[in-house]
């Protein structure tokens, strides 16, 4: 048989398995598995590498609209490179509905913005903050019907809240059409007022970020979201979960036979309040919701991982520049941490940070990797099994890692167009050194390969 | 020693103890307990009677104001009257503000519907339903140094609902001066969605009711409102607690050292939702918020009371005439479940209730009955020591019952000014044949001795 | 009326009450409480004083066989002695069985023991140690109906330990006549197999007297112990809780409906692991079982009395000198951790100290006090309405306490006849100046005033 | 490519990924995956079909010992015959010591019972009765070395229990090479303590087997198992677990980080404590333990499958004779359940109830169903990636399922030398219709292909 290429030689993982072979692939998916398989135009020497799945990152804000104050770092074409130099192949960004607008419309907004924009396939959540009676009635079922199936909900955020009544008509509408319902479940109100508490104290810096958002605030989010998604009687995703109480919420629930799927990201894993701690604005790098906590959530988010309870682990890559007065140092920010720009970027450094501090210190295996980076994705979000595995028939999406390659992560080698990495100065052990989307190499030694405009939007079938 | 009356021979129960000994009754107060106590002008014999501290029931509704389509039963006069005959001591009924009023306003009002009325003592818990800045930072602050140190907040039905910001900020009002707060824990948004959904598949009879107000619903609001307390710093009551799972919500809260009171009423030991199964309108005698559940809820709401979760039993009673097209069958009410009253009567049976299936049926022993009734309303609600005990120094506030007494519950037994009694036919052994405030007897063997306007106004300190 | 004794204008705490009064004495009991309550041969004086029920200790170790190695510090007269200095009036101590010894025997060795040298009531717990079918079939039930209605068993210690079987079959003696079960809950299995280890290892200073025992250890030997509780369908006291671990056991099973009682000790409130590790066999001092954990097992503990899951405080105890060649400091003890004694004195010092950190640091309030200390050790143990509360027509064993008065606990201000206390040096804040046994002043401002002998033994009615 | 089998057409599932492909298969193992893949000796339509892993049962008693009462009905060769026929191709029966025995000889007799008779691979789990200091320091280290990695311990049965203590010595031993430990969770002394009481009463029918083994001692062994793994800081199975208490505990294990197999069998799903209930002896049939309970318990053992709380669904094929004075029919064991053989035959039928029961009716995917019945067996036993997965390298032992096909389970379909089955009678969906180990077929269309003593013996590396 003659393939378009073979990458010969590598220890294939997928969630489960781990097995020494080749991997042939033909028009862009994977063809066969095997020892010594035929002969192919192109062979990659994967010896001594592991073989993975790209990364899909299932939690992603690109290019949301610009207000007065504050603009987006990163757009489609930053945001693909960015995750495709960290190993990452799928990408599912949000696209926004701005209270007012049609759902149709944004969508085709969103498209105008990433179409030929694109290294490595997209695909979109619909944030829905404008739940019309139309919007729910004709729009949203209509989009499902489209491929777009997955949707995410605000509990907090004075542009982006919905009241329970509106996200138990959502949940109503995603249960009839089969599509799936995220939620960033954080206690408006609660935050409201704690930060009017904090703010008529003088206590306006950054780091009081953290207390405005407490924990109880979280988990109380996290509860009041499973009790509706259990009225509404359908599952669930918790997005970016941050400490034991939220996470314990959650297995609480999947005890009682509920299914909620939990997610986590790198800034829980490796950040803490006291990064927000720092002189003048700098801690500002570090301000996004719900905030990093402590060492023991840490752990929780750790144990969360490990245990099941989180199946997904994305970036929430947010990204806004530093020095950039339509960034974190807006004019309103200086005057309180509640108008820093909520976000940090994330999509390049969460693959390498989970690889060193997960596989490489033994906490997980390189199955679960493969499982909360990519395979849980695409089962969670309809991209399977076209996507997140490596079998025959999948798409020759492929990240292959050098597992023994120090790297001190700075902000050049992430290739997006923030400014800055919350992770700079972090050394991790195992690095993505070739990226292929359907089977073409996007990125290779860190050296960009692919072409703008290769990145494909992908339809997502209802559940 | 010379006494104005002395109680002579019964067995005397506190929140603790059990002892025989004669209460010697000085001034309206408790003077002396002991052994052959000298001489007083009147005698009564308890011989092989139980002498307990006058019920207080904490969770009552009269005389709320008269809307268009619904007129409540009970006003002060007949509320009182009933309670007396139930062996209740002292009301804490709710003063209702109205959106727009002020409370002081509110608070006047109800003394003139009070005053002179009352055969039992009485106090106001004041309902928040227009937390203007005005309110929290004026009106309340100055109604609490008055000694209206209680106020309650609705998580649900249209009128009464506040959002959590609100339900924070009289927390943090309560907390810096001192008072209570008392939650009706149900969600709205989500009540509101299943109550259309149910209207919206033609399901409107009484029985839909409880459809309408799942046990999710309770738990979630159980939950939050805890959640809230624990943001605010503040110790909280969560009333009328219905089923497990919002019981189970204040034991994890209390495990984890927070001060959650928990309380449950009749309508959920011996009630279920099958009661609202009747045929026509008369499930609506049985409509109340949150609606009773089942057997297994029963036997949660029982758990609760033994294991020490809830400590308060009240009744909850808030009564519409059945026959009366301003009570139960309103035309609105006969339209869709939505619109029937919620409340029903129990100021009287609530202790016969307790005292039969409780203590009579060994799942509680005496002193935690007069905890549940008595003693543990006045420690919460600031009326302790001088009510809720049997303690020298305290008010004479004295039921003597009948331990062995059988009867029939029949509405004509309790005094109240509704037409009908959920627990018409419920046989109960055990029955207060003797009710004194204050050292003067109010009901003696079913008849009513008091002067109306004997009854007074209790002022209660900030804790 | 005239009275023996009145105590005048003290403050009165009951587990549940608090108020002012006279409290009158006739015949060793209480007459009557009240207001200005007549005249007496003996007023005492207690304004500004409280005045709560005497101590009663249920947990206590005198006069236990001597062993060619070692010999307990105190006997009856000492012990008890101790007992009144601290403010308590009853004892009830372990009468242990000897491998080989009818129960009978036992007893009576016992009680010529204490006849005659006691200056506090006493009661005695039976240990079981060798259930055999006689003493199981006759000698039980026999004692049981002369009043001996406690026992104990071990599931640690070599000459102690009962295999489960046998802990069922006494379990079932006593359900079916109505005797309550103590059970020290300890794997001694797993101990043996640790300190094997840890011997092997070298590590045999008394401090490694912990690692033998850790947490696991306790909690597994609690969950076995309710389990065979649950089994032989009884309830049960777990004494000495030390941790979080075996506190929430013991939580779980009240949820689950099951009568478990907890009992927690001054040693686990104030001391921890790190007192074992002084220089040489200082450690020894502090050599008990369970073993003091951390802080956090403090705080656990707290958390236990403070919610109800302990309704028990005791002082377990068991008193070794510690300049003494049969006492800490044996040879063999020398040697190995494993043959240090286990034990430390404490019966004096258990009041002072609950009142101090608890009572004084708002922790618990008065009435909880005395509920640990007095009443519901009565209520268990089948002493109560004559022991544990002042009511009328109980026994007037009273304590008086100065609230305010600071004391830096010392072992001479104890008077057992051991030759240290674990607390030297602790200064608390409120002592016990008078104890009156059945209305007998036995200690006043720390003089001992009562006569040996003068206390009696008390039988005590199956429950 | 010339290979020696192919699998064409067939839907290939592992533990994780789903795929339509053939599978190459050369000297035994699997060989490639892929689409259209070259030309074989022997082509096998797989169109329409599941390929799975072949089943992998760990959990197997075949030819223990002969008592004077009791003989086992399957050796090796109808055990692993039988196993062939219902899809699975690796079993790990026990070898049992017999107390006196050295492990060596254990082991060797046990070859020599199964060298040359097995129609499927075979590997021993060595069964620890007698765990003397040779035992422990010499022969189970020698074992470990050799490839016998995973041990059982008992902690019930007169014959087989071993103390904690013991337990405690096995699993050192076990931790410090390496090895595995299974525990038999029910507690014997409660068993012993209940059946005496029971057979007191003149309760000796079968059915009360079940009240000799309530749900309260399988979960005191449970915790106590964990705990005991606490202590020696080892991972552990817990097998055979039957009922909600006891998953609870495993899932409290979990969720503190501990490292806790759970495994279920087919009886705690099907079969319920009624079943023992037939009239005579008939009860006989369904003595296993722990006994199947009750509906809610199946329920548990279900939501432990799809949670994950189990890894592992295993048979406990434990098989005697129905009619025969040897088997359950024994003269004593008519006397009194307590001598009724202890377990029922299941190798051929678990796969085919959890696929029927699990996959088509929607508890469990396709996938799940791989890792509870091979993947995760392989995984715990060592044998992975040999064993229990569909990927390159691995051996190619291969069920191809027709999950459309109806059976009713009689005897005489599943071939093992038992009489009866407790399946009898129950309909299913779906059939294992080819079973290939190492590439050959043992079984096509319900006729046996394979060769005696093909099956091999396989040594397991430690972990």
């Amino acid at each position: 048989m003659k393939f378009d290429t073979i990458i010969r030689g590598g220890k294939v993982a997928t969630a489960v398995d781990t097995f020494l072979c080749d991997i042939a692939i033909a028009d862009g998916r994977i063809s066969a598995l095997g020892d010594g398989l035929g002969i192919a135009d192109n062979i990659i020497d994967a010896q001594g590498k592991l073989v993975l799945p790209g990364g899909i990152d299932s939690h992603v804000h690109l290019d949301q609209p610009d207000t007065p104050d504050v603009v987006m770092a990163d757009g489609f074409e930053s945001g693909t490179r960015s995750a495709a130099f960290g190993g990452t192949t799928t990408l599912l960004p949000f696209c926004l509905q701005q209270r007012g607008q049609s759902l149709r419309e944004a969508v085709k907004d969103y498209h105008a913005k990433a179409d030929g924009n694109c290294y490595v396939d997209v695909s979109f959540h619909v944030i829905i903050t404008d739940p019309t009676d139309h919007v729910l009635g004709q729009e949203l079922p209509a989009l499902i019907r489209d491929g777009y199936t997955s949707f995410k909900v605000f509990m907090t955020y004075e542009d982006l809240v919905l009241k329970d009544y509106d996200i138990l008509r959502v949940m109503a509408v995603a249960r009839e059409h089969h599509a799936n319902v995220m939620v960033h479940a954080e206690n408006y109100d609660a935050i409201r007022f704690l930060t009017e508490r904090l703010e008529a104290g003088g206590n306006t810096a950054p780091r009081f970020h953290s207390n405005s958002r407490p924990i109880a605030v979280e988990r109380e989010a996290t509860h009041r979201a499973i009790s509706l998604a259990e009225v509404a009687d359908i599952s669930i995703t918790v997005v970016h979960v941050s400490n034991r109480q939220a996470m314990e919420e959650i297995r609480r629930a999947q005890s009682r036979g509920l299914t909620v799927h939990g997610e986590t990201c790198p800034q829980y894993l490796v950040l803490t309040a006291s990064d927000l701690d720092h002189p003048g604005m700098e801690g500002g790098k570090y301000v996004c919701s719900p905030p990093p906590r402590d060492k023991e959530s840490q752990l929780a988010c750790w144990e969360g991982l490990q245990q099941g309870v989180f199946q997904l682990f994305s970036s929430d890559h947010c990204p806004f520049r530093y020095n950039d007065p339509r960034g974190k140092l807006t004019q309103k920010g200086r005057s309180s941490f509640r108008w820093v720009p909520n976000g940090i970027p994330g999509v390049a450094a969460r693959l390498p940070i989970l690889f060193s501090e997960g596989v490489g210190k033994g906490r997980i295996d390189i199955n679960r990797f493969v499982a909360l980076t990519a395979t849980n994705h695409a089962k969670t979000y309809g991209l399977y099994p076209r996507k997140g595995t490596i079998a025959v028939g999948a798409d020759a999406d492929i990240a292959i890692w050098d597992p023994g390659k120090n790297v001190t992560i700075t902000h050049d080698l992430l290739h997006d167009d923030c400014d800055y990495t919350p992770y700079e100065g972090l050394t991790v052990t195992g690095w993505p050194v070739t990226t292929m989307v359907r089977g073409q190499v996007v990125v290779r030694d860190g050296e960009l390969i692919g072409r703008k405009g290769s990145g494909e939007y992908l339809q997502r079938p209802a559940s």
